[in-house]
C-alpha cells in the first residue's frame, strides 16, 4: 500500500473506503447501543476501554471509524446514566510492519479523545495479550490474504500459460478460497483470545453477493484488465511471461454466506448481524483516471516488488486507457461487489489454550 | 536523533548507552526482586503485565532493557513459585512523534517474549490511561528537556553576544535548571497517573556528581568545544552570529541531590534507590572520531533543523579536530558525569485528579 502523502498515496485516494466507513456509522452506533453490556465485569472492572483497529493503513479512515466507536460507547454510557468522564479509551492501530507508521502517527488527530498506539504485525496472528481488548474494528482489510498461496504457482506453471484470463481460472479461485478460509480461521481465533468475554467485533468486509462469480463482477473485470495490460507488455517484451504468470494480488472477495459459515465453524463468536451495506453513491460517472489511481494507491507496492520500479508508469498508463476503452464494466449489471457489515460478539466462555494451537507472538508471516 | 540505520545513525553509535544498560542490569534484577509485590491486587488481577519504555529511540538498547525487565519479573514469579507461563507481557515503546518508529518496528527482536506496540508523543505529558502500567523504564532520555526555554533567547540577545562560552553562563544554566524542574514535575505527575499503586519506575539518568559545575565536566567541555566550532564558522561568515547565539541543545545534567529533591517535592513516589552507576569501562583511549560520531548520532537532527543541512559535514569535521586538539578534556579529573540508577515505587494512594491539573492527551509540545 502506498505510504505517506505522495501523489499516489493511499490516504489521498481512499475516498471510496471513507464513504463505506461513513455508511457504516449509523449501523455501528445502533449495534454498539444494542450490544455493549456495560455491566459485564470484563468491561466494568477497569476505567479503560481498549479498542483495536486491524489494518489501519496510514489513516484517516481508521481515525474516523475509531471516533465513531468512541462516540457510540460514550452515548451508550450516557444513556445508562453512567458518567463517561471516568472512562478512558486506549486505541491500538494495527497494520503490517511495512506500513508507514511514521505517517500514521504524524496524522493522528491532535485533539483526539483517546490514547493512541501503533501495533506492528500481521492480524492473522496474535498481537495482544489474552482478554485485553473490548472492541475490535477492521474496515476494508480482511479481503487481503496473508499471502498468495503457494499452490497457485504450480497451477500457473502447469497449465495456465496459454489462458488469457489467468487469474480467474476455477483452480486458482479454489486455491484462493482455501487460503481465505485458513486466514479467517487464524484471524478469528487470534481475536477470540484477545477479546474479553462479551467483547465486540465490527468488521467491514469487501465481498460479493451470494452466488456471484468473481470474473463477472466489475472488480473481477478490473483485475482482469490489469492482468491483460501485463500480458500486452509481455507480448512486446517489456516484462517476461514468467513474471506475469507468477503475479497475483493476495486478495479474495468472500460472500455473506461463505463468511457466515466460516464464523460459525470457528465457533468463538455469536453473529449479531451480517448485513449488506448500500453501495456508496458515486456523484459522477466514473473518472477512469481516478479509478486507476485507486488501484495504484492500493497495489503499487506489490507491483513494484514483483516487477521492479521501471514498469510502473507505463503499466498504469495502459491500465487507465483500458479502463476507458472498457467503460461497460462499470454498468449496474456488473456491480455485484458488496460491502458487508459484520457485528460479532465474543462468546462468554473462557478460551482454552488446549482447544487449538495458539498463534505465535510477533509472527509477521 | 538520527533515525534508521545510516552511517551516522543512533542505533550504530549508542554502544556507550548500551554499556550503561548492561551495567544497570544487575541492579535492575535485584531491585525488581526486592520490590515487585506480586500479591498487590493491581498486579495480580490480570495476567498481563504492562511495561513502558519512555524515550526508546529506534532500539536496540530499549529491547535489551525490556528483555532484562521481563527476565527479572519472570525470575521473581518463579522464586515465588508462581507459574510465569500464565503471565503475558505488553510492552509500550514510547518516543516523540518524530522518532523513526518504522525503523524501530523493523528491528524488533523476532522471537520476543512480549507483545510490542509503539507510543508516539512527548513523555512530558500523559500517554496512557490511568493506572494502566505496572513498570515504567527510561534510559538515557530524561536529560532531554521538552524544549529550549524561551527565556534563554532573551538572555542571549541582551547580554551574551560577546561571551565565548555562551552556553555555560550562570544565567543560562539557571534558566535550564528551572525548565528541568518543570519537565521532571510533568514527567513524574504523568507517570504517577499512569502507574498502578505500587507500580515501579526504573530510570537511568545521565547527570553529574553532587557539587560539580557543568562547564568543568568533560561533557560540558565537549559542548563548549562544539559551540566554539560554531563561533569559528560565524567568524569566517559560514553561519550568522544570530544563528549561533540562538542555538542550544535542550539538555540538562542533573545531580543525585537535585533529582532526589525533585522526586520528594513531586510526592507521588517512594525513592527505593538512587545510586551512581560505575562508568562503563573504555577499552581503549578515546577515539575522537567515534566521540564525534556519538554526538552526531544524537544531535545532527537538531543541528540541521536550526542551521540547515549544508553546514553539517564541515561542522562535525571541525568538531572532530577540536576534540583531538583538546584531548585533555577526557582526563579523569574532568569525568564528573554520572549515570544514576533511580528506582521508584508509586505510592499506594489513589491519584486525585483535583490535586493537580492533568496533562492533555496527545500533547506533543
Amino acid at each position: 500500500m502506498n505510504s505517506g502523502d505522495g501523489p499516489y498515496s493511499y490516504a489521498k485516494y481512499s475516498s471510496y473506503q471513507k464513504a463505506i466507513v461513513d455508511a457504516a456509522k449509523k449501523m455501528l452506533v445502533e449495534a454498539i447501543s444494542d450490544n455493549l453490556d456495560i455491566n459485564n465485569p470484563s468491561f466494568g472492572s477497569s476505567n479503560t476501554l481498549r479498542i483495536a483497529d486491524m489494518g489501519c493503513s496510514v489513516g484517516p479512515n481508521a481515525f474516523i471509524a475509531v471516533q465513531n466507536i468512541v462516540e457510540a460507547v460514550t452515548l451508550k454510557y450516557q444513556s445508562m446514566q453512567q458518567n463517561p468522564q471516568a472512562l478512558e479509551f486506549h486505541v491500538f492501530f494495527n497494520d503490517h510492519v511495512a506500513n508507514d507508521f511514521n505517517a500514521l502517527f504524524r496524522s493522528l488527530p491532535p485533539s483526539r479523545p483517546y490514547f493512541a498506539v501503533g501495533v506492528p504485525g500481521s492480524f492473522h496472528g496474535r498481537l495482544f495479550p489474552k482478554s485485553s481488548l473490548h472492541i475490535v474494528h477492521s474496515s476494508y482489510a480482511l479481503h487481503w490474504l496473508s499471502k498468495v498461496p503457494k499452490e497457485v504457482m504450480e497451477i500457473n506453471f502447469l497449465g495456465l500459460k496459454n489462458r488469457r484470463n489467468y487469474s480467474t481460472a476455477d483452480e486458482v479461485l479454489e486455491v484462493f478460497s482455501r487460503q481465505y478460509k485458513r486466514d479467517m480461521q487464524s484471524f478469528l481465533t487470534a481475536r477470540a483470545q484477545e477479546l474479553v468475554g462479551g467483547g465486540l467485533m465490527v468488521l467491514l468486509v469487501v465481498g460479493m453477493q451470494n452466488g456471484a462469480i468473481f470474473s463477472q463482477t466489475c472488480s473481477g473485470m478490473v483485475f482482469n484488465l490489469f492482468g491483460s495490460c501485463l500480458m500486452d507488455m509481455a507480448n512486446v517484451g517489456l516484462v517476461s511471461n514468467e513474471k506475469v504468470y507468477s503475479f497475483h494480488f493476495p486478495l479474495y472477495y468472500t460472500t455473506p454466506k461463505e463468511l457466515g459459515a466460516l464464523i460459525e465453524t470457528n465457533g468463538y463468536f455469536n453473529i449479531e448481524k451480517i448485513e449488506i451495506l448500500a453501495r456508496p453513491v458515486e456523484h459522477e460517472s466514473p473518472d477512469y483516471r481516478i479509478c486507476s489511481f485507486h488501484l495504484r494507491a492500493a497495489m503499487e507496492g506489490l507491483v513494484e516488488e514483483h516487477f521492479g520500479k521501471e514498469i510502473v508508469e507505463d503499466l498504469f498508463e495502459r491500465y487507465t486507457n483500458k479502463l476507458e476503452e472498457n467503460s461497460f464494466i462499470f454498468d449496474e449489471e456488473y456491480r455485484k461487489e458488496t460491502h458487508l457489515f459484520v457485528f460479532l460478539r465474543r462468546k462468554i466462555t473462557e478460551y482454552s489454550s488446549e482447544e487449538k494451537p495458539e498463534a505465535e507472538i510477533g509472527s509477521e508471516e
